[in-house]
């Protein structure tokens, strides 16, 4: 440890730089790092003066859970692993860490925001960008070719938080996979069912999914004539239509990726489309896409996926969109995302627009994308010392949205935040003994019970204590009550008092709890 | 990026770099970090041909789930979450990383087993090393003065691993917390029933729990002449009793923290003491340790406790126990560990050794500790504005040893990992439509149900499927059936097959499995 003096020349030096940046005005972030830095010096020394200077925040992009929140984010897991478990997934953990390299050459451009480990001697490690490619090291780690599983957990970007729109740096995903190799478009169209049945039961109102096909873009990017060392680059580019409109993002392709003007434009007249199985049938005849095996390869696989989704019951929810591009690296077949808010003009397809445009970028700014997925059939690959690919398809439900909206709806609402049936209460002093003697018995027989930890609660402070926070019952102790062997039970909602005999206790008690 | 002749030249270099360690017999820890970055830059060359040459493995420490492996996780914690909820706890959650000052300075000396985060630009941030912590920032950032609440979620050390008894790097904590202002020792009573509970349920064998108290190790570290500066350090020397013996601890005392030989030999009389309420009886009468004021306090409230333990029934558990000591910085009053194992010579305590010798370390390293906790009035403040305090007691439960335990004897057991009803198969080809439209309906109503993804499945490997997976009923469709609105209902485990008309295949689906 460094030596006193040292330190408080390094707090002198330090408290410097924080007061030079604040003055040139520097980034709030840029300035945080600073203070942290000085707050640790300070900290070297000791003494109350400093301990009390802490940040008290989470770091940026996260949030803590209150208990009203976990009430709301337990009902949301039940429903969706209700869904997993009705569809016969297992579930799977893996660590919240990886080695960087199992995570390195996956995200493309994204990559640059993962989180790193600080090298402190050992292996390089990296937070999990995301459930899919740890699942896909645990195929190929344990040599499992076939799997359906489900998998919730936290995952981390070093993105730009957007809060209270329920982007976060510290996420949860909710993963279903099926791996394993069978025939084209089942696998596919059940996630696709998945997704329809989570956010119906959820109940947010109206939503859609759209589809694509990897190799519907790439065979479109080629008979438009884009390079083939483009196709990755210009597909990011338009993954960006749901945030930026169609001028902003030819401009990107031509200007900054080097695209001709005619090419982006013909690029631009096919990214407008949307429709279901007719537009499949209608593209497998257009004379330039189906120039393309790739495109026919995908387009037959639509025209199977919708027919599918028939049987699934779930066409009115699903939209056949070509300008869906989702920016991750791996997929390599069929892909999706779901958005709240009605599917817009799903079917017949709108018009194409006069010019190349596409107007459903600004609709897309105000509806979220809820959930999304696709088919990776070469990620194992990658993995496995062989190269033996494991087929994979699967949908991840970005539940954070989820959470925002339903607490939201809930803001005003009182929501239960424990389960206590009952409350062990004294009407009066030095009962203390009496009640925690009371208290073991209902926690004997399973009861859900607690008494307040004060040695002479005040009878009111008690029953408020039942009313805030929504316990039904409060079992009253006295010393007449004592001398009788009996217990006041009290219906708190109704104030309904009645005497109970000590041995019916419980069972009173259970009887009044299974329809409260 | 590098260009191409770089990269190569890198790799070669790095390459020497590995051979040499490896030459050198260098640590597999120091050989792993250089292989890492050998492979990343092999990984920039790109080509097919490095891209199967990573290391397939969980980082060091850390480990995946199964699903087997998951199905008994799930049920341990059904059955904490159950107690927990059984006392009246809400439960929280905390980002997974706390800002790096946050951490700094609670955990004495493990705080070199925090992992740190890389400083890629914005805040300073650790990944969090308990949840204690995180839970006295939360209290302080959100003013709550009072609260019980539990919080189940992985924490990080950077310890050296010991896999197969349960010791990893990343492991899940099961935390209940009582934070408020009440009467002494009532809701750390709580805490003792609620381990005892869970530890009983789990149907772990035998165990028992030591308690002791921090004012009482400070006590008799006082009346045994340890130089007030000396108590922190002399305490962790205390603490490793569990994993040395007697000799080493008094070695490590007198040879390298400097206690005379004299304090160490007194000290080593009093940590050989166990009982119970009649320890503290005996010790406030003792001739020295009456003399400090803070052992009076700590022995008057352990009385107190254990008066409280007899009205919870755990008695039979708990064992006031001189030479439990916990590492942690932040505990002030109470602490406690829970062992698998018998009690040993609870009552009446062991008559003490001829020398100062303590027999209980070896017995200690055949059992494990699964769960520890203790008061810590002193957090919050720490993290409060204006150094308001709110009195904590808790109790985190050790999981990962507990599921060790079960992993093992389940080992032969078949443990189902989905929870599917019923397999919708077919007798013949060309019937995928059909099973797709009948597990449709199925799903509708509720009933949990898959199909097989291939078009024309053998009817043996799906009637396999379901022997495996433990799927207790088949609906096997065919021409015949389907002409006639009829299902053949086959029961797995019988083989029993009824012809069911499909209007009441749901209702028999349902009554055939809430019995199976």
């Amino acid at each position: 440890m460094a030596d006193r003096a040292e330190t408080q020349e390094a707090i002198k030096v330090q408290g410097e730089v924080v007061r030079k940046l604040k003055a040139e005005k520097a980034s709030k972030d840029q300035i945080d790092v600073e203070v942290a830095k000085l707050l640790e010096l300070k900290l070297r020394l000791g003494g109350d003066d400093v301990k009390h200077q802490f940040v008290l925040k989470t770091p940026k992009g996260t949030r803590d859970y209150n208990p009203k929140q976990m009430a709301i984010r337990e009902k949301v897991f039940n429903t969706i692993v209700g869904c997993f478990k009705r569809h016969g997934a297992e579930t799977i953990d893996t660590p919240v860490f990886e080695l960087k390299e199992t995570l390195t050459g996956k995200y493309g451009e994204d990559s640059k925001l993962i989180y790193d480990l600080k090298d402190q001697g050992g292996e390089l490690l990296s937070l999990r960008y995301d459930l899919t490619v740890p699942f896909a090291r645990y195929l190929a780690m344990n040599k499992i070719s076939n799997i359906k599983r489900y998998h919730i957990a936290k995952v981390y970007r070093r993105d730009n938080p957007a809060m209270t729109r329920g982007r976060y740096r510290e996420f949860y995903q909710c993963d279903f996979d099926i791996a394993g190799h069978y025939d084209p478009m089942i696998p596919d169209a059940e996630c696709l069912r998945i997704v329809s049945e989570i956010l119906g039961e959820l109940d947010l109102g109206d939503f859609h999914i759209k589809v694509n096909d990897r190799r519907i873009l790439d065979g479109m990017f080629a008979v438009c004539g884009v390079p083939d060392d483009k196709f990755r680059t210009i597909c990011s580019t338009v993954d960006k239509l749901d945030k930026m409109c169609w001028e902003d993002v030819k401009n990107e392709m031509v200007k900054e990726k080097g695209l001709s003007e005619e090419a982006a434009d013909m690029i631009g007249q096919y990214v407008s489309m949307q429709g279901g199985m007719d537009l499949a049938v209608r593209l497998l005849e257009d004379p330039k896409m189906s120039q393309s095996k790739q495109a026919c390869a995908g387009l037959g696989d639509m025209k199977q996926l919708f027919s599918y989704l028939e049987l699934f019951q779930v066409t009115d929810k699903v939209v056949f969109d070509l300008s869906l591009a989702r920016g991750l690296d791996y997929y390599t077949g069929v892909i999706y995302e779901a958005m709240l808010g009605p599917a817009g003009a799903t079917t017949p397809p709108p018009p194409p627009p006069p010019q190349a445009g596409a107007p459903k970028a600004e609709e897309s700014l105000s509806v979220g994308s809820v959930a999304g997925g696709g088919r990776y059939d070469g990620l194992v690959g990658m993995f496995d010392p062989k190269g033996r690919a494991v087929p994979c398809v699967g949908v991840s439900i970005g539940v954070e949205r989820i959470f925002s909206i339903l607490e939201q709806k809930a803001e005003a609402e009182k929501v239960r935040t424990t389960e206590v049936q009952v409350l062990v209460a004294s009407a009066q002093k030095n009962l203390l003994e009496e009640r925690l003697r009371l208290v073991t018995e209902l926690w004997n027989a399973g009861i859900k019970a607690e008494s307040m930890f004060k040695k002479n609660p005040k009878l009111l402070s008690q029953l408020q204590h039942c009313e805030e926070s929504g316990i039904p019952l409060v079992a009253i102790l006295g010393e007449q009550e004592l001398k009788n062997g009996m217990v006041k039970l009290r219906t708190v909602a109704t104030r309904e008092e009645v005497d109970v005999s000590r041995a019916d206790l419980i069972e009173e008690i259970r009887k009044r709890t299974s329809t409260v």
